[in-house]
This record gives structure tokens, C-alpha cells and sequence, in this order.
């Protein structure tokens, strides 16, 4: 197949593990036309967002970030510069719900529908994983099978919501991504958002136990 | 009833006559938390959000207005300032299809249903109604139900999408609010957003058309 006959996707990049790991998956089958990062004013954003770019400009991709800028307005969570601070525990029910921007994933893949409409492209790919379930209710399936039948009947171009990794472990998309050649220390998980990962929020914690359960180097410097 | 058992809900709140009179609807029924207006640009907002405002203050119901700078720097619609002219034709599906901001329902549900978790409701209201069906594909049932259960199952509060006019016609709705004695001067329509309703845009046609059908005196200033 020439690259000009593949499917045009707009791929949501957050230069996370997940997402990075999307974005290089996707560019085997489909043509990149835009990746998508959103600025929702959290603490970690000024981490995430260079290392999507950094992809983004490595492999000629258009990047947009997309200011949310509404959502610290508006909204409460930890997440937030304007919330709480960020727990320290692992990444389960009780501690890391204070950290749900909420319904994120519904108003992010809203925008990227509009947009990939905007722009001839006729899927969108989100990275949401088998391991976000627990915690938040906008990454299930749940919620993604009804939402991608809302895309799909509210865009005249019948857009697509393509979900690769819905049934796989964060130890699956670090096997995947290590086996594609992505440099995981070119990717960002921690919330707090300082100079290094901090080692002991949730993410922090979910990101070791990936490359652990994966069998992969942890490439992260971490403070703790 | 006491209004404290009431359900609480959020309304969707452009300034028009549909939104209008779905919050003096909601607000028999319902607590109304906030009504949410958006700014998302378009050429008609400076006449649409005054009205919501207004009916906001009247009614002591907290008014938030949205701002979507993201949709006139991402997406392009002639409904936008930075778009094409708005075309003077009837509201029907060849003339009226560029003043979409494509998937808006999708992003205004989106944003609408985290700050409904934001704020503790339990409901969204939108006024999408049957006359909108034909043109815009985010304003039809086979859009609105998938997306009220992705709002369900993508929030831990379960929110519901409630859509009181969905099978209704404008001329049901200008004769529901007449009932409700509301002033439909005190709404607008118009998508050119001059001094006066233009009165020969598609959205003007549709407004002159509601008050014909229904049988209701039309109070509206048109410069044509």
C-alpha cells in the first residue's frame, strides 16, 4: 500500500508512555495527519507536551495543542495547578480519584472528532488502556464502544474512533513500544511535574510496574 | 416538592429561542445549577450571550460562560469570524451545511457534562429539537443517544442527558414558550449578528418560519 492510499487518522499524543506508543503503532498502518496534545492546565503538562512535539517534529507530523484553558477555570481536580496536591499512593480507586479531570477523555476526543472533521480525516486514535479502567470511567469501554458511535453518527464524515490498545496492560504498550524503538526516557508520566519523575505518585508507580511486568529497562530517572 | 428535592441539572444556554425556552421549562422541573453558555467565536455570540445572561440574572440561576478559543484557532465554519460569509438561504441541508462547527454538540455535551460532575448535577438539558435534524448530525437522536450514554457511563455520577424537545418542531417550542410566558425578544437568533435580525439568513427563516407555524406573534426586528 503507497502511504497516500492508507486510512488519515488524528492521533491524540500526550507524550506519555501510552500515547507515544500509539502515535508509532499508528504511523505503520495509517497516515498521521495531525497529533493532538491538550494544554488543560495540568502540573505536568510543561513535562509531557515537548516530548510530544519532539515526535511529532522527528517523524514530520503536524502537532497542535489544543488550551483547554476553560477546564482550570471551570473545573475542580488535583490534576490541576488550582487543586490539590497530587497523593502519593498507588494508583487505585480511593487515591487517585481526586485526580479525574472529569469526563477528559469525552471532552478530548469531542474536540479531535471536530477537528479530524475539520480536517478530511476519517479516525481518531486514543490510547486508552486495560489498566485505566479501575480508576477512571471515561477510558472503559464502557464509555468508548457509546462514544464512538456518537462520533460516528454526529460527523457527516462517519469518523472513526480507533481504540488499539483498549484491551491490552501498560506492561503490553511498553513491550509494544520498546519493540517499535521508542526511547521511553523521551516520554513523560509524572503528575507533579518536576525536573524529574518524582517516583511515588500513582503514575510514577504505574509507570515502574510497566517495565517491570514487561521485562523492559526503565530508561526514567526518578527522584525516589 | 420542595425546590432543595428537586434534581439538579445544568442547561445549555446560547441566547435562542430553543435553549431559552428549554431553561423556563428545565426550571419547573429541576434545581438548575448553572446554565452554560459558550463562546466559541462566531459572529453571533455578541448578541446570543447578553439574552442568556439576562435570563440568568432574572431567574438568580448562576450563568458560565464557556470560552472555545481552541474551535476559531483549530477548526474553520463560515458560523466563525475567521469563516466564509454566512449564506442568505433557507435553512436546508446544501446552503447550511458550511456554518457547521462540526461536532459541536459533541464538544458542548463534553465540557457540559465535567462541569456537571464538577458541580455536583445530575442532568444536562439541551433544546436540540426535530427541525435540526436534517442539517446537523450532532443535533439528531441517533447522536444524542449513543453520546447520553457514553455521559453516563464516562462520569462516576452517572449524569443523564436530558432532551425535552427532541421529537418536537420549532413551532412546538415557540408555543411552549409563549406559554411560559417568556419574551422572545429578549432571544436571538440571527447568525450574521448585525444591529437587527437580517432576516433572510437560514437561521432568520427558521425563526420567521417558528412563529408563523405556531400561530405566535412574532416580536423580532428584521431589516428585511
Amino acid at each position: 500500500m503507497k502511504p497516500s492510499d492508507k486510512r488519515k487518522v488524528v492521533v491524540l499524543l500526550s507524550g506519555g508512555i501510552d500515547s507515544t506508543t500509539a502515535f508509532y503503532d499508528a504511523s505503520k498502518s495509517y497516515r498521521l495527519c495531525a497529533a493532538l496534545s491538550f494544554d488543560y492546565g495540568s502540573r505536568h503538562n510543561h513535562r509531557e507536551l515537548p516530548f510530544a512535539k519532539l515526535h511529532c517534529r522527528r517523524n514530520e507530523v503536524e502537532h497542535r495543542i489544543v488550551n483547554l484553558g476553560f477546564v482550570g477555570e471551570h473545573f475542580k481536580s488535583s490534576l490541576l495547578k488550582s487543586g490539590e496536591p497530587v497523593p502519593d499512593h498507588d494508583y487505585d480507586e480511593k487515591s487517585m480519584r481526586s485526580t479525574v479531570v472529569p469526563f477528559r477523555n469525552g471532552i478530548m476526543l469531542s474536540i479531535a472528532a471536530g477537528f479530524a472533521a475539520s480536517c478530511g480525516a476519517e479516525g481518531i486514535v486514543i490510547a486508552a488502556h486495560g489498566g485505566d479502567h479501575a480508576i477512571y470511567p471515561d477510558c472503559r469501554e464502557a464509555f468508548m464502544a457509546p462514544m464512538a458511535r456518537a462520533i460516528e453518527a454526529g460527523t457527516y464524515e462517519k469518523i472513526g474512533l480507533l481504540r488499539p490498545f483498549i484491551n491490552h496492560s501498560k506492561a503490553d504498550i511498553v513491550r509494544r513500544g520498546a519493540e517499535l524503538g521508542i526511547d521511553f526516557a523521551e516520554t513523560w508520566s509524572c503528575y507533579k511535574g518536576g525536573e524529574t519523575h518524582c517516583g511515588v505518585c500513582g503514575t510514577c508507580r504505574e509507570r515502574k510496574k510497566g517495565f517491570q511486568s514487561a521485562g523492559v529497562e526503565d530508561p526514567t530517572l526518578y527522584c525516589e
